[in-house]
């Protein structure tokens, strides 16, 4: 009997996946959300009034998608503003050339008239940690680590470092300004930008990205030319923090409400992109998740609550508010799942719990391989979802095919024609799948 | 014993496997040679000057390989023509309008000055049977049936037909010419072509594709106009035969060189096309594969042969020639791959042989997972090994993720752009890493 019921529900649960992304493939209203974000509003950093209009756009779009209830969670975030197009101007005996490039998030400016100052080529922390203080310091370091070609996944987490810790390392042997390689396997003209970090014990120094292109002819041009100078202009700021708000569209679970599925994605981004794959697709995608489900006339058992977090990119503040007042109201959530890897086709859902909440989780892979979700991997989870992690939330995230994603990743060619209308779907069945599945039955 | 030369033998695959991957990915021509037939010699329809060159360039390519030898098979290809830009004009009432068109494949002309005849539309095969051919007759059929969303990985098998048999059909009830709307998931204004079929007992009437935006725009219109015509005029032809080349390029095996591993994609494309996907990527994954082993140094124990194959639109007769000579020469052919389903991520490789041999192919799936080959489905194969499947050749595909494909599949959009260069590799390397492997233990 046990069986049969068993077979009889995983027959019930393949119809109702089938109907959900049949739903998804001809109805979805992500890529027209999408759209809107992109083209209607643009880019839409944390603190900015297009990330203001985001909020007030994706709770609209929480209601038409048939939300129970929609509602912000306030939350004070950071805000850094780029100011005037950044300067960048290498000048050698031969000549001078402007580059392709962009502050990276959270650096401080230049002096009004800009800096300029030798530069000095390193591959590698190591490599500077070689060098003696006084042939830095005054200088700009030029970290040219190109991200790895044989690393078929890990590779930006490898590369990441010099944008993220470069500044404080080159300002602890004396340099004034960092210009470091963009943060792509690409080899083209975009400048990819990115929060870096500073240390309060350690001068706080102007940190710039320059293409990829640009990088390598820069590096050339050292090879040959002695005293190459770079001018650099920025007057980014970080101002006072501002309010704003996490976005959340809820339905409210029929027979256990008090436990909660939550799926997301970030609805802030870079200042110079329109933040379609990163991380337009992941709100779109969590907004679609209530809109199929609310269009097949379900009713999960269990909460289901879609949030657009803001800030991830450069505070993560909206993500440690979500949580703060998922303790301070004592909810229990039973699992979070954010799609934050780019609009592409998802072929598998990362998972992270424990052994038996993994093993229940995995037992629904096979209703999945229609839609091109072929594993799911330990690891799943995320910054905005992360922080749920202390009250034993069990993790995913949405894992699209990583290839074509740093080509686009928080550069200014992270528009909304970047992404495949159709991969986008997939992405927001995985999603819809697996949060419908675990209102079901609970993990 | 046993049990631990496994071990070994499994942990020296993984190196081996590695390491073709690193060098694939680090030092692969793939993506510049891909360039080189898209850019510099640009669309290479069987029988055209185009396809000559391409001929010529990939026999240079696969010497600078490494291959130790490289010859031609001669083969004799069907040589249509599209002639001038087809023109087709839609008039109504209330005015006219150009429609975004290309000719299918194979199409006869029309009569020099073009045709003009009231358009009828039919959703299906099953429609257009139900008419009366006093309704049909004298007029031009468009035949609109949209590639089904739903339909994850079936939709072109799906919606093939009505470009494959429409003119048939259409002209068995009187018509005098067909419009099909293009076979894509796309709501665009690119016309796709692609073969279609002819049947000696029955008239042959020019044929021809819209794009999926003015299918919308014809549709519409038909809804509140009555008697819209259509004016067609292409004046594409079939000239006589003319010969052409498969291009092989060849490792002979050290131990075994009479069993044979052939791995290949096709080298003619539509004339409208760069044939970036379809297929410049098979072309140049399977010369990638004899660079990436002969760059390692290694010797293959079985005779490893990338082929061009040339005709795969329009006839297969490359496809055909390769065969014949297989059994000609009684060669035997252990494994045949190809790729010939686009530039994406590989996300599978496809298998069809017996079950032993599937099985023992699935054991090394796990040394492909660290490159996104995530599963070794039944059903692979492809038009172009095809027919060595009659002397017992397991088959294989090399399966990317097939979302993007049909948006530039047979249209003017299929172009070196379009593809990625990691996504080019990692097919490579999947192709390279199957094709090692089989060299090394047979089948």
């Amino acid at each position: 009997m046990c069986l049969s019921f068993f077979a009889h529900a995983q027959k019930n649960d393949t119809i109702i996946i089938k109907n959900l992304a049949t739903d998804v493939l001809r109805n979805s209203t992500a890529y027209e959300n999408l759209r809107y974000l992109c083209k209607q509003i643009g880019p839409r950093l944390s603190g900015s009034a297009n990330a203001q209009k985001a909020v007030e756009a994706t709770a609209r779009m929480l209601k038409d998608a048939g939300a129970d209830t929609v509602y912000l969670q306030p939350c004070m975030v950071p805000h850094w503003v780029r100011g005037n197009k950044e300067q960048a101007t290498i000048r050698f005996g031969g000549g001078k050339k402007a580059l392709s490039v962009c502050a990276l998030g959270g650096s401080i400016g230049t002096p009004k008239k800009g800096l300029t100052a030798e530069v000095i080529e390193v591959q590698s922390f190591y490599e500077l940690d070689k060098m003696k203080m006084e042939d830095v310091k005054g200088k700009i370091v030029f970290f040219n680590y190109p991200m790895q070609p044989q690393l078929v996944n890990g590779g930006y987490g490898d590369a990441v470092r010099y944008r993220s810790n470069g500044p404080v390392a080159a300002a602890k042997m004396g340099a004034i300004a960092v210009m470091v390689r963009s943060v792509t396997y690409a080899l083209d003209n975009n400048p990819h930008t990115g929060a870096t970090r500073y240390n309060d014990s350690v001068t706080k120094i102007p940190a710039i990205a320059c293409s990829t292109m640009d990088a390598e002819w820069v590096s050339n041009l050292l090879k040959t030319e002695k005293n190459v100078k770079l001018f650099v202009k920025m007057n980014c700021e970080t101002l006072p923090d501002v309010e704003s708000f996490n976005v959340v569209g809820e339905i409210r679970g029929s027979q256990k409400p008090g436990e909660i599925i939550t799926c997301g994605g970030h609805l802030d981004s870079w200042d110079l992109a329109e933040g379609a794959h990163d991380d337009g697709t992941g709100c779109v995608q969590a907004i679609e998740t209530i809109r199929a489900i609310k269009a097949l006339g379900l009713k999960p058992k269990r909460t289901i609550r879609a949030v657009m977090f803001m800030n991830e990119e450069n505070g993560t503040r909206g993500a440690a508010k979500y949580a703060e007042l998922a303790g301070l109201n004592n909810e229990q959530h039973v699992f979070a799942i954010e799609s934050d890897g780019g609009g592409a086709g998802c072929v598998a859902i990362g998972i992270d719990g424990m052994p038996n909440q993994e093993a229940k989780l995995r037992t629904w892979l096979p209703l999945f391989k229609p839609y091109g979700v072929l594993e799911m991997p330990g690891g799943g989870g995320g910054a905005d979802i992360g922080p749920l992690k202390k009250y034993g939330t069990v993790m995913g995230s949405v894992n699209p095919g990583g290839q074509r994603y740093f080509d686009h990743h928080h550069a200014p060619n992270d528009v909304f024609e970047a992404v495949n209308k159709r991969e986008l779907e997939l992405g927001a069945i995985a999603m819809t799948g697996i949060v419908w599945l675990v209102s079901e039955y609970g993990l």
